[in-house]
């Protein structure tokens, strides 16, 4: 499959957008939650900690959707269908801290638990639907 | 399953907010996408157009999950999963004039397109997941 690019939404990655993920439950009902999001030009990238529901569902079944909606224009809209195409934590660690600068304007991730372990989710994006 | 209530998330549901509202593709995978919402006291309430995406998938495949975000503090969400019991076209045509009051503050949903037919989801919600 021919890579999907995402340029053109680039804005909607710069923001502050709590987007919308859905993965897969292992009964195969969908579960869609907040998180921060990031967009490396390639692949969109989802930072969670090791034994959440969504490192279990996003390592068990790579299929996921993402929703990112402007906040300034709530008509506005992008929906990304992908799948995960890498799990690790290399990165992962400082990649938490770069989302902190971007959702809370602090350096350091602060809501870090005793024994947290960050792992990093890469999304290969497949299909695109949007609006506005 | 006796059931859920969300009462105590009533404000969410008074307030502007888009839902992401995950659904299930033909082939198992998850679709995300901002949604107005409304809730009845019982059910989660959807209204969408007959023939959509969004129709398709709730009436193939009732298990949803449904994702609230505060507007004022994006760490206070709610996320609802739950099946489809009901699809119907009754009291939607008025029911999607109430979601342009609370949403758009007009008495007639302005969007209606020519030999649209509105049809109604009600969800009942089987399990809650909350931050905040």
């Amino acid at each position: 499959m021919s890579e999907v690019k995402l340029e053109k939404w680039n804005d909607l990655f710069e923001k502050r957008i709590f987007a919308g993920l859905a993965t897969l439950m292992p009964d195969g009902s969908p579960q869609v939650t907040p998180v921060w999001i990031d967009y490396d030009g390639k692949h969109i990238i989802v930072n969670t900690a090791e034994g959440r529901q969504k490192d279990k569902n996003l390592t068990r079944e790579p299929r996921v959707s993402v929703m990112l909606v402007d906040t300034e224009n709530p008509y506005r809209y992008l929906e990304v269908r992908g799948k995960v195409v890498e799990r690790t934590n290399e990165g992962a660690a400082d990649h938490i801290n770069k989302m902190a600068k971007k959702y809370l304007g602090q350096d350091v991730y602060p809501f870090s638990q005793p024994g947290e372990v960050r792992v990093i989710f890469k999304i290969a994006p497949e299909k695109t639907n949007s609006l506005g």
